[in-house]
């Protein structure tokens, strides 16, 4: 996970529910690896048993602005974001996480996958949709032994899905999370600063102003 | 794919059914790397567009014979190897592997994704049944934006899924299949040699036999 708000506040809600969670980030080729020292901070400050960082190189697959020298869209107005898909989409990019995480769940016996994916502010990806991941479950209990065998129900969880941005972020803070240290940005400088024009800055920037807070990423920086 | 008898018979049926094929082999930490030889020589011999070595490493993940320290079985007889799930499972492979065709078939535009899996004479994988083959499937329609605009449906082929390995090898041959360049042994020497005693040799012997044929790969070794 990217860890930005939706996949923290996820992380968060799953430990509120009484798990103890694995997290499972993915070196994907992505642009911008400051994703993955923000992901080993989040993770840190929350607490996991395990942390794995996978390497997957979806850059040989291209046809992203995440993964490719692609430009990254910038000041679309968050109406145009519900309208065709944007070059920021990675193609089949949730299958293939949920997929390793599918792998890992199984030698762990775990019967628990959560994923932080939006379906109400979000970029109009198709993997991030409640019929996906529905699908996705009843694959998923296909797919491994332990499912067939009938000794565990795999069920995929989006405690996000169906929030709004300014919701997720009243949900994560009462659970106290620190969103100081997620990153959302999907064009970040090298010191981490947001862009604060791409999709992703700026659905973050409305969800703070719906939820009336101030966003602790933006203070920090606000503050050099 | 391994470059076993399935994945090649899948391929060169995908050929005479006149797919321009693009193969996609992994590197996913499995112990002998000959598999990737034998692959590499499998698609030159038989031509496809493009052929892509995928890094995936599901070492990290644990739990198999095929990527951790554990003992390959052998000599289990071809009965016991429908009742419950040997030690060279691999957890999701499939499942990872079609997730990365995916997101490969979704940037080139491609609706047809082959996987040379079987459900006749096989080790009883979950992920090599038909039921999971329909379910992924149908995740993938959704889990896409070609699948979810309409643009394309995509299909998830096994040709080999519902045939005997005899049939299987009776198939290729009759397209010209050279199965001496194939490899399908779990645990075979560093010269490529089979072991000639795990599932996967115990199978193919198997299938040679019914067929009334010699295995070209051990005529090759006999030879020496």
């Amino acid at each position: 996970m990217a860890l930005g708000l939706d996949s923290t506040t996820a992380l968060a809600i799953a430990k509120d529910q009484g798990f103890d969670p694995y997290a499972l980030s993915f070196r994907y080729g992505q642009r911008h690896q400051v994703e993955l020292e923000s992901a080993a901070r989040v993770v840190e400050a929350m607490g996991v048993v395990e942390h794995v960082i996978a390497e997957i190189d979806l850059r040989r697959f291209g046809g992203s602005a995440l993964t490719a020298e692609i430009d990254v869209p910038k000041e679309r107005s968050v109406e145009a974001m519900g309208e065709g898909l944007p070059a920021t989409y990675v193609p089949a990019r949730n299958t293939v996480f949920l997929s390793c995480a599918l792998a890992w769940a199984e030698v762990l016996g775990s019967s628990d996958i959560f994923i932080g994916v939006n379906a109400l502010d979000y970029s109009g990806y198709p993997d991030c949709r409640p019929e996906y991941l529905a699908a996705y479950e009843q694959m998923a209990n296909l797919a491994t032994a332990a499912g067939v065998e009938g000794r565990q129900h795999l069920k995929i969880h989006s405690p996000p899905i169906a929030l709004t941005k300014a919701q997720i972020i009243a949900r994560g803070g009462a659970l106290g999370v620190d969103y100081g240290l997620t990153s959302s940005c999907y064009d970040p400088a090298e010191d981490c600063r947001p862009c604060g024009r791409c999709d992703s800055c700026q659905l973050r920037a409305k969800g703070f102003a719906e939820a009336g807070l101030a966003d602790p990423l933006l203070t920090r920086f606000a503050g050099d």
